[in-house]
C-alpha cells in the first residue's frame, strides 16, 4: 500500500488587516511549507491583544481566488476572533501550523501583551497548533521584509520540525542588515509618557495613544531587544500560562490558605 | 516631629462597565484601604483582554460626586485604555493599588488570556503597581457578592502586607457557600464549539460566540478550576512574563541561533 502524505494545512492570520504588505508576503513564503488558508481581519486590528467580539455578530465572507492557490477569507473580528472562526468554521481538520503577521511594527518585549498579532498566536496555542508570530521592526506600509524572509522561512522550517507541545514562537526581525538568529526571553519594560492631548473642533478634549518605550534592564544580552538593538533576529518561546509559580510558596507561607 | 502617612491611594477599573453592580459592591469594600479614584469604561468591555485604543481617539469624564467621597471618571476605551489614561492623566502619584473588578463572571483558566478586568490588572503590574482582579462565577447583573467580599478584602489586605514585585494575583469566588481560599495555578484547557450561526432578516449568515470550557486537567487540585469546582475561592500568582523558560536551552539546541 502506498501512502500519501497530506501537505501541511497552514492557517496564516494577522493583525494589519487582509489587505496589508506583511500578510501578502507572509502568503508567498508559507506557500513552501504546505496548503495555505487565510482568515484574516477585513481591516486593521492592531494592538487587539487576545479581545473577542462578545456584543456583536461576526460575519466572514471568502474572497475570490488570488491565482495564488491559498483560500482566503476576511473576517469582521480582531485576530483572536479569526483563529477561532477558523477553526471551527473553515476547518474540517486542525491546521498543522498557524503563522500570524508579517506585523508591521516590533511585538518585542511587553508588546507581547498588546499585540493582535500574538493574540493570534496565542489562540492557536490553547488549541494546540504549533503557531509563530512574526514581526519587523518598521511600521510603514510599504516595509521591506526581503532580509528578513531567508530568515522567517528557516525558523519555521526548524519549528515545524520540532514542534514543542504549548510552546509558540514570537520572532522579530530589526531593521536593515540581519546579523544572524538570537534565542531571548522577553524584556522587562513599560510605556511612558503615552497620551498627547488635543481639542476637537467642537472643543472637547481628547487624546491619541503615544508614548515611548523604556527598557528597564537595555544592557542584558539575553533579551529579545537586546538582539533587535544589536542586529538580530529575536526569537522568544512563549507561552500561555501565565502563572508566576516561583512565588506560589511564598503566598501559601504568607498564610492566604488560612483566611 | 510628627510623620503623617499618607493614605493608601487605590485605583478602581472593571470591564464590565462603570454603572455595573461589581463595580459598585468593589468601591465600598476598598474605602476601607484608602483614598479610591475609580476610571472605568463608559459600558461594557467584557473580553476585551489588554486591547488599546490606537486607532480612534480617547475621552474621559469626570462624574459627579456620588457621596461616597471617591472621585470618578468614565472613559470610552478599553480597560487597559482605562489604567492607562489614570496614570498619565488622573493621577500626580503612582498609585499603591490597583483592583479590577468585581468581575461578573469567571476569568479563571485561560479566561486570564482573554479577560478586560485582568487586562487592566497587567497594566498595572506593567506598571509596577501591586495589582488584583477579582472575579465571581456568576454572570448575571445581580449576582450576589455578599459571600465573597469578606475574602476578598482579607486578600486585598494580605497583598498590601506582601506586595510580591512584579506580581499580581487572579482571584475568582465560587457561587454560593466559600469553604476557604486556595493557591492555585491556572487550569490548562480550550473553548470549544464556539460559534453559533443565526441569519439576519436579509439573508445573512453570522456568528455569535459562545462554547464551553474544555479542563484538560479536571482532577488536578493544584488549579483554579479545581478550587472553584470545589467551593473554594482561587488565588492564582501571575505576571506579564510570556517567556517559556524551560524551552530556552532546547531552541538554542535545536540550532536557531546558527540559523
Amino acid at each position: 500500500m502506498i501512502m500519501v502524505k497530506k501537505k501541511p494545512l497552514i492557517l496564516i492570520t494577522n493583525d494589519d488587516g487582509i489587505t496589508s504588505k506583511g500578510i501578502s508576503e507572509l502568503i508567498k513564503m508559507a506557500r513552501q511549507f504546505g496548503d495555505v488558508v487565510v482568515v484574516a481581519p477585513d481591516g486593521p486590528r492592531s494592538a487587539q491583544s487576545n479581545a473577542l467580539t462578545v456584543d456583536a455578530p461576526l460575519y466572514f465572507e471568502k474572497l475570490p481566488d488570488d491565482n495564488t492557490g491559498s483560500e482566503l477569507y476576511k473576517c469582521s473580528g480582531t485576530p483572536t476572533d479569526c483563529v477561532k472562526l477558523a477553526l471551527n468554521q473553515v476547518f474540517d481538520r486542525k491546521p498543522d501550523l498557524l503563522l500570524a503577521g508579517i506585523n508591521h511594527g516590533s511585538n518585542a518585549a511587553v508588546s507581547v501583551i498588546y499585540s493582535g498579532t500574538m493574540g493570534a498566536v496565542f489562540e492557536g496555542c490553547i488549541n494546540r497548533i504549533p503557531a509563530i508570530g512574526l514581526s519587523i521592526c518598521d511600521h510603514r506600509q510599504d516595509a521591506d521584509f526581503s532580509m528578513a524572509i531567508p530568515y522567517f522561512s528557516a525558523i519555521v522550517r526548524k519549528f515545524m520540525e520540532h514542534p514543542l507541545e504549548g510552546i509558540c514562537l514570537n520572532v522579530n526581525a530589526p531593521i536593515g542588515e540581519i546579523k544572524g538568529v538570537k534565542v531571548c526571553r522577553q524584556t522587562k519594560g513599560y510605556w511612558a509618557k503615552e497620551f498627547e492631548p488635543q481639542i476637537s473642533p467642537n472643543g472637547n478634549k481628547y487624546f491619541w495613544l503615544t508614548g515611548y518605550f523604556v527598557n528597564l534592564e537595555p544592557n542584558d544580552s539575553q533579551t529579545d531587544e537586546w538582539a533587535l538593538a544589536n542586529g538580530f533576529i529575536s526569537v522568544v518561546p512563549t507561552h500561555v500560562d501565565m502563572t508566576a509559580y516561583n512565588v506560589l510558596n511564598d503566598l501559601t507561607t504568607q498564610g492566604y490558605e488560612e483566611i
